[in-house]
């Protein structure tokens, strides 16, 4: 179990395909995995998202912890009975969530801020954004959550700085995040030998935006000797130059025998410039949210379909496109649903910009195992316009 | 086209089965129509509404008219090729929804208070919704609208008017309707031999509590020897008892030979109440917008998702139920959708109660035939508490 397998590399580039097994099955790389955040993926069934091709899904530890409470899931058997997904799971630390209540806030370059958000060595306390109460993380409870939320894969619980972090509090935070680590690794353990669970825990690179830090961690990381390594920190505020040559300066030193999983990154642009440097798999918010505010993609880039221009459109969102939402409705119907603040709106915007999105990896999954990934890439983004809803606007 | 069979007669009771022939096919009777005022029956795509086995949907010209416009449906190909739906649909003329602007103000028993809503013989004058701005319907407005919309069925454009307005103001309206009825079916005959289009016109029985209004209503609506007749202005705020008096009133009065729709009525309790007494066809938003607040049907009676009680509870929403949300989801995974505010819930829930409804529909039409329906109406509503949401609150 937990196996990783290169399939085929590219020329000329990090690109690879691999299979990474699960007990919900093999997971073929590189992947996207859309997030449903509460244990559901905004808008969309269970057969929607199978239907997509959605070979792995994501939920979070912070939000399920909250509400309805991780014994509760446990007691309904486990994240994949309870969401009736049978194909894998993946759940963050909370980490991120925890640390986000206090970015920009707290540690920034030029002032202090009070926030309600206190690290130690041994954990975190935090108030929670739905009613104030407090909660205090350590790695073991965070590994213990997710042990039993019952996820295929399960994160390491990190310090996620905030982008405009002093150096000095960037290498602070990835020490604490790798003394975390040693932690979580050993409470994991613990359970696994407890419980018999088959469930693969992977760690997690910090560094901020400096390069020896990131060399620093990705050589201690990927020393651990975990199924996975993951790139954290990343995609919080920081350039597209500055995330890629962050990227430049970890990959090298993550094994290229264990997939690699970059954190909070779902663009087309993004996923085909970070496969190209090596990454495997990704996960982020941004084609589903930006679906319910009415943004699609298509292959010249991003449009929005509350602009007056599509009201009288008889055109699907794309063309070609075979998502079920191309094959159903034009762009005039889908305006007058947004419009209307219709909800059926959402799902079917959901629908195309996920579509998208995995079709986006499938070709590329392809292309790298034809040998003509490099070439693939620079069609593509030639094509696509990130600017377009901009220039349109 | 338009023609209407009766295919069996319950035993002691009015209730019987028919068949109504449309452009986009037959409509068995008695028939539930879910309600898509807004073009869209809310949360639900066009393939969920097909498996849910609705035979006719319901649209509501006052709002299409406002957004887009009807001559933007019209510009996409009319109703069914802009939301794709290729079963039978029926348009109400506005009438409703433009007087109760005014519902429960106006010629009110008490008193007497101004509104932005102003008849005449010609027609009425409102404000919008949505902006304030001035609109005039006219019957013959109406009625055209409803044409560059192109349901199969279309409705008289009559005038509902309060429930507690005195008699005199009830004969007023009941008179005008009359008088716009005329206007209605002139309006629609002349647009029908212009274009060929196969549309029928439905008219509509008004009279308010009054049983002799009712009868001196059904009477004339019946003589205008339309394709269907329509029961109005009921389930506005009278009792139940009074309800039921009115319809008591008026079908004696109702051809036999056409099929009968009794506007704005929707629960299990009164489909069967009504059915017995020999209505047809009906249309409802109850079902789903108590979907959307969280409330299913069962055969016992009502419940609240919400319930605490709900939140370990592994069981479907109904046990046995054919519907594809107790198919795949527990209560404890609804609940936690509807406690987080998650879209995917509000779907769930109204799939849930549409099944029901559809359903409940399609064995009431089975038990007729089958010669046992006043023991199915019996035996159901012994079981059936609607008051168990309050019960258990």
């Amino acid at each position: 179990m937990f196996t990783f397998k290169i399939t085929s590399k590219a020329n000329g580039s990090l690109a690879r395909t691999g299979t990474f097994k699960t007990p919900h099955g093999a997971i073929k790389t590189p992947v996207f995995m859309p997030v449903g955040t509460k244990a559901t993926v905004k808008t969309l069934s269970k057969e929607e998202l199978e239907n997509l091709g959605a070979q792995i899904i994501l939920a979070n530890t912070y939000h399920l912890y909250l509400r309805p409470g991780e014994k509760i899931v446990k007691k309904m058997g486990g994240l994949h009975k309870w969401m009736n997904w049978e194909r894998p799971i993946l759940t963050d630390s909370g980490g991120f969530q925890v640390f986000s209540l206090a970015a920009n806030k707290e540690h920034h370059k030029n002032k202090k801020i009070q926030t309600s958000v206190k690290i130690d060595e041994n954990g975190v306390e935090f108030k929670s954004h739905l009613d104030g109460s407090k909660h205090y993380f350590t790695p073991e409870k965070a590994i213990k959550i997710q042990h039993d939320l019952g996820a295929d894969i399960i994160m390491a619980f990190d310090e996620c700085a905030p982008a405009h972090s002093t150096k000095k509090y960037f290498e602070q935070a990835m020490k604490r995040t790798h003394d975390w680590l040693e932690r979580c690794k050993k409470e994991h353990g613990k359970l696994l030998s407890k419980t018999g669970a088959q469930i693969a825990l992977f760690g997690i690179v910090q560094g901020g935006l400096y390069k020896n830090l990131r060399e620093e961690s990705a050589k201690f990381v990927d020393n651990m000797d975990l199924p996975g390594n993951a790139i954290g920190g990343l995609s919080v505020g920081e350039s597209k130059k500055e995330m890629l040559g962050m990227l430049d300066a970890t990959i090298p030193y993550l094994s290229e025998k264990k997939p690699r999983y970059l954190m909070g990154v779902g663009t087309p642009e993004d996923l085909l410039e970070c496969v190209d440097r090596g990454v495997d798999m990704f996960d982020c918010v941004h084609p589903t949210r930006m679906a319910r505010h009415g943004s699609f993609w298509t292959k010249e880039g991003s449009f929005n379909i509350k602009n007056e221009k599509f009201k009288k459109d008889e055109k699907p969102l794309e063309e070609p496109c075979s998502c079920s939402t191309c094959g159903t409705y034009s762009r005039s119907y889908i305006r007058h649903l947004f419009v209307e603040n219709e909800i059926l709106g959402l799902r079917l915007m959901t629908i195309h910009n996920l579509h998208f999105l995995l079709d986006l990896m499938y070709k590329i999954r392809d292309r790298i195992e034809k040998g003509d990934f490099t070439k693939f890439k620079k069609d593509f983004l030639r094509q696509f316009k990130r600017d377009v809803t901009k220039k349109t606007k």
